[in-house]
């Protein structure tokens, strides 16, 4: 089994989104579809180690999508620095869990992209709890991330 | 005054190096010299909010500094991704905060680095508690940077 889709995302901001689709669907597969196919890919999960490599960074997703609820993120004030073969992506991440109607978060993370012989794929997710100074999104503001 | 200092970094690596003595020597002049000049600059402290351009990364770096405590960082698990215009640094940083013998950390840090015409500069710099599953370094062990 590739250890990577044959999906070819053309810019960053595909592929961002489909790391958010398959986050919020829970969906490892589609998951490491996002990831490009080299050893040092890394994910920092809030609070947590590094991952490096396709087999620990499917086995931190795999970790957390152990559990059923439904997940659904809100974005918000998102920069992305787009260079030939590297692309940076700082986001505000939200999260809905099930029906909770205060929103979860944010979660600061810092998304790195490579540009691969198969398109736009994630380098590393580095995502940790900040603090905000906004008043977070209301819930009824939560809608699809596309 | 200019925003930046006259200093060109021919690689990524230099720029890091700057970065950091800048940090040990709590030199906001030096510090500020090692970004660029650009108002998207970001930084994130560990547990703190997102600083966006000159001004709020400036401010961070004051506020780091008020102290007088004498720092010295150890560096771990390196792993650098160069490109064309943008770099990557991912790093566990230890530190030492006057004669301690316990370092402490780590802090994960996600350094981003940008190609200007004068040089590779900071773009940003997003640090977080990290768990480890090593053992510290020895403080003993602690030396310069370079």
């Amino acid at each position: 089994m590739p250890r990577t889709s044959g999906i070819e995302f053309a810019s960053p901001e595909d592929t961002s989104r489909a790391f958010y689709e398959a986050f919020e669907h829970g969906n490892v597969a589609a998951m490491m579809g996002v990831w490009a196919d080299d050893d040092e890919i890394f994910c920092i999960h809030p609070g947590g180690p590094r991952n490096v490599g396709p087999d620990a960074v499917r086995g931190s997703w795999e970790e957390i999508f152990t559990g059923s609820s439904r997940l659904r993120f809100q974005l918000e004030q998102q920069m992305f620095f787009v260079g030939a073969s590297l692309a940076i992506q700082s986001v505000f991440e939200y999260l809905q869990v099930n029906d909770e109607t205060k929103l979860r978060g944010p979660a600061i993370a810092t998304n790195i992209f490579t540009r691969t012989t198969s398109g736009w794929r994630m380098l590393a997710h580095h995502a940790a709890v900040s603090p905000t100074a906004e008043a977070p999104p209301a819930a009824s503001r939560v809608g699809r991330l596309h």
